[in-house]
């Protein structure tokens, strides 16, 4: 039997509820996990709301993160076996898979035998910060050295990761944040400098930091309003990647600017690499180079009990974390 | 000496102004033209009513191209000498350089030795559209059998050059036009479909015409409201190049689906082609190979003789011409 998480209508983290179920064999290409953490999203908060970017199919479930034990393995399934320490990449539709329970089925393809160095807290907090943001900075738009890079809602977890794989890459990373409060734990995170949104104008201090060049990427969770002033900070070619859409308010494009310029706009999720057997290769050997050589280190805010699952959800959504949310079984 | 058309504020084709001037002799990589035809572009009216990608310095030149002989070389330029005909490729700013004139001065980086079997009518034509259509088109998105590729104000020299490009490169084009009265030319001009959005919704056509998938390339000059349907029309990773602001009202992105299909949008202009040596002379190659074949061909509405350079502009404001408008001298 599971304790499972699930929902029958859209709302706020009260729909959730806890369901005891008798969890099926693995089917086909199928690995069964008894959970031992489970990384927490803004992409479950937007599920649960049903205001993701597919419809939810009632009753769900949800979770798009976790790390634990292969409890069994379905027919064809040859690279993980019963006791093996994985984790899970997010890489299928909530409606089919979901992670939010102690005993769970996800497809093979979602599964990663993570190093023994990480905790199951760490495991399941790695895939959807490293591999999203991965996805953006080093294999669409190959950042180095002489790059900057803008990191609007820096403290979130994919934002931190985001300024770890700038600097590993040998790029300059711009954290910006709303509130002077987070400065100095930005930096302490790696961030090469901070924008305070609240104390100094986005597009002069990012011109200020490039010398008036812009800078060549942004990478940004939030959109609305603010998203054009994003652009006006880029470079002559730059790229804006656009992974989510916290402001909910129209995102409007400075068009003339940027013909002017030639910037792109660029809608990303996970799934560009996590979707591609090979991309999805070699994104998980260079984030795994990353945390065993130490440049790149998951950042846990604060873990929550699975009983706490509610709470968990509310504490998400004030956005007044620094780094993951995680749930432990 | 030379009549020159000039404009000393922004404002209505009225600002336009005939100016005797004697031209200087061409500076160190500079080539003078004695101009046959001029080509004429919206970007020359956005220029005039100084909307355009970059502010104007009054008192003002204004034009992107032009055909005719040269007439003098300046230091360092050994490409070209006195009786070649040639063309000019825009490939510089209109604060610095312009074509309408009798004789014009421009970079020799900006002028194309162009086929005989070219008048000089045609010759002023081809660079504007069909190189800027192949930046987008060919260089970066490098559209081939099984893409569709979607040209709104298809009736346009640009336009129409996308859809001839699509064509030529295999791939299968969809004109979009307002009104039902261009159908027919818009075929007879190789458009594969046409769709007409006031007789049918935009992304039910698109989706109709590629069996439901979406098209991989959307290129246009529009922008405004109408934009977030062209990207819903998009297939999973399609690209809209945006290379135009007609519509001047807000241009505001789908996000949420814009992520599910991470699609991007490309702000586009000539100047990825033209402002490289390389790119810009593989453009011209390309092109010369597409006209001597007969893929390609300038498709040429209407000429106005210099003196009607008013009526010219009157006439390139009201987006009725279907294809180039061209200035004789």
């Amino acid at each position: 039997m599971s304790r499972t998480v699930r929902f029958t209508e859209a709302g706020a983290p009260e729909v959730l509820r806890f369901v005891e179920e008798s969890v099926r064999g693995p089917g086909r290409g199928e690995v069964r996990i008894n959970v031992k953490a489970i990384g927490l999203n803004r992409a479950e908060s937007m599920w649960r709301t049903d205001r993701y970017i597919e419809p939810v199919r009632f009753p769900a479930g949800l979770g798009y993160e976790a790390a634990g034990i292969v409890d069994a393995v379905g027919e064809g399934v040859v690279e993980f076996a019963p006791g093996d320490e994985v984790s899970v990449i997010p890489s299928f539709s909530m409606n089919q898979y979901f992670t939010y329970g102690e005993v769970i089925i996800v497809p093979d393809h979602a599964v990663v035998r993570h190093p023994k160095s990480l905790s199951y807290a760490e495991a399941a907090s790695v895939w959807m910060m490293f591999v999203t943001a991965y996805g953006a900075l080093i294999e669409d738009a190959k950042v180095g050295a002489g790059d900057y890079v803008v990191v609007p809602a820096a403290s979130s977890s994919v934002g931190l990761a985001a300024i770890q794989l700038a600097n590993y890459a040998g790029a300059t990373s711009i954290a910006v944040t709303r509130h002077a409060g987070k400065r100095r734990q930005l930096l302490d995170a790696g961030a090469a400098h901070v924008v305070v949104t609240d104390e100094s104008d986005l597009v002069e201090e990012i011109m200020r930091i490039t010398d008036g060049k812009g800078a060549r990427v942004a990478f940004d969770p939030v959109g609305g309003p603010n998203f054009a002033k994003l652009i006006e900070a880029l470079s002559f070619q730059g790229i804006a990647y656009l992974y989510g859409a916290l402001d909910e308010r129209p995102t409007t494009l400075p068009v003339l600017q940027m013909i002017a310029r030639m910037n792109s706009v660029k809608a990303h999720n996970i799934w560009l690499t996590s979707g591609d057997p090979t991309r999805r290769k070699a994104a998980v050997e260079f984030v795994l180079k990353g945390l065993e050589s130490g440049s790149l280190k998951p950042v846990i805010d604060r873990t929550f009990a699975f009983d706490e699952i509610v709470d968990a959800h509310r504490y998400l959504e004030t956005n007044g974390q620094f780094g993951k949310i995680v749930v432990t079984v």
